[in-house]
């Protein structure tokens, strides 16, 4: 597949309950959103709602942030596995126009309502929504009780 | 000056955390988050880290959301008052492709260091990334106390 | 029915991880204080715990707080209609005494355990305790499933 | 001092967030959310915005709360010390009418801006609002540095 | 049985959020982390996920800590009742080595499935990790249903 | 330096505030926790309260937790450089016994009080408390500020 630019969309205002100890914005808030933020993003181009963390490849905190600062997440798909997703990801700092950190591999896994892995079916990128599961995922849930 | 399509930015992925006791979307937490991505926008219009809601117009509660669900929020500036920027919102289920609600006003008011309504300059809705305060709020915040 | 005053019951002390990047009260968390407790009021009116935020009338952010303001809530019913109650809510700065937001009308529809608007029963408010209902939320969420 | 029957006052909507691990009403929470009470009663009696938790007098769990039931917390002073305010405290289960826990004794200490104790001057527990705080605690954080 | 000294496990760095408005470390949080700390303190010894607060005796606030500090959290079983599990606790800041506060007893009652106290056949205190559960809570929670 | 074990400390009770919305443990919340984790022990070693992170290596997400488990996080120091700290990290689900994720090399930067990076003059890790700062970092805030 061609590997396409990363669409930043989410973006975050640094507010005192992110802050760590020393005033600047605490690493684990940041890594909480990305997390977040791959996930959803895993979902819409995998049509499953159940998607779920299976690999970060490192992390450079190039620059960070403080409280007031705006911050925007992207991500873009990399390669489509059998039963899996990776993404680039970047953070960036709206207000100092610095990258915040990038991540070359996030991997999502897609899994059946029972929890294993199971295959997808795409090999490409979707720019439209058009694999957006239709279904709540708490109906899947009711279902596996069955 | 001539109104523009919202455009959705930020997501969110409804976890246990975001539920009310009745197992869908509190709506406390809907209006947290749209209140922060207001603010952000405003920002970025207004060039200015120090902006505060001033005013929300009617909220109708179309449809709702369960764990699981993507909600996504989208702004775009519908006037720009002498102090002021008007702002029209949605927010949408992804799942369910329903309208979350619609509101028509959110106003946020540019305010100087020392917390007034301060004259912003802007007429016209910017695409651009030319307005983001390129200085950190923490340094305007030092610069009060002298 | 007759109208009655705002009675002000619950309160708040704006700790840190209530501020904005301001420094000031952020506006979400204050949304957040009142859909809480309007929801509280409503069920204690209409005696089911199945009652959620259908409409908010225009909300005008007369003043704001800082770290150590004490902020306290204040509702009252305005209107019972067949499956819905109408509330009239403020938020009073206690420390500065001024008024800091007032709602006209916050509307809340009493569901079935289905999650369909059903009708209440109750024409007027009620300064007792007599509505409360008796049985655990999660009992009638059980009873769902059958 | 004579002594008077607790006042109940804030409510909380017991919502996922705030459940343990067995599905019942975390006991953290609930410690969290009676300090917070006692700390704007203790504040309201004292006219001073620097009061800090001193004893808390042994507590038994009576009863406990499932998601969806509504919980209140009430006060009363029960002794006024030279630099310190004593307070009896009840939580209650509003849909069980069950007591959830008392405590005897809460101490808060009326802390100088300097943070040291200082005597209060008050002997008599307050019905009125004679005794609020006029400043934002922020202006005598601000005087300390002077 | 003989006591044993406390072991410090758990650790806590003072966050901007854990804070109360006078900048201290919030009295509320603190209890909600020692609540949390003795609940998993209990499930290790008494082998059972399912162990809730029943008592606590008598909390002396000693010290306070501020943003940046270190925060260090101490159990000791002290004595095995049929149903239940007593701790002595203590909480200390790393920082400045000074106790913080100390709990002389926190009760905790071993539960069955249904939510009653049950035996649990244990009277010495382990330091190996011979009694922790080895399926998930949820499971068990799944068999009430049947 | 020699490489020491591992020495596992903090532990967590996974609460539904923890929870994705597929229900299991959220890697967002897994991630944060061993931010803090690491930057307690970081302080511990280097002697000062400004250490933030600078790089983390590849995470593998082995297997997850559900509500009710506990989880321990677990660090040891690898490498002392001029300015930094590298640590190895793991974290383990103690109901399933299993390994959740393992981290090679987490590393922390030791900041002057200016925040710029600053030699910390060790080589060996200690088992002592022998490096705890003794002042709050708040005093070296103010400091900055003359």
């Amino acid at each position: 597949m061609e590997t396409a630019d990363i669409t930043f969309r989410t973006r975050k205002w640094v507010r005192p309950e992110d802050l760590n100890a020393n005033g600047t914005l605490f690493g684990g808030s940041l890594l909480k959103w990305i997390d977040e933020e791959a996930a959803i993003y895993a979902i819409l181009q995998l049509g499953n709602g159940r998607a779920v963390t299976k690999y970060i490849s490192e992390i450079n905190f190039v620059s960070s942030a403080v409280q007031g600062d705006l911050i925007e997440m992207g991500l873009t798909a990399t390669r489509f596995g059998r039963t899996s997703l990776t993404m680039r990801a970047e953070v960036r700092n709206m207000i100092t126009r610095q990258s915040i950190l990038t991540i070359e591999e996030i991997v999502f896994v897609n899994l059946s309502p029972s929890g294993r892995p199971e295959p997808h079916g795409y090999t490409e990128i979707t720019y439209d929504r058009d694999r957006i599961p239709t279904h709540h995922l708490t109906e899947t849930l009711t279902g596996d009780a069955q």
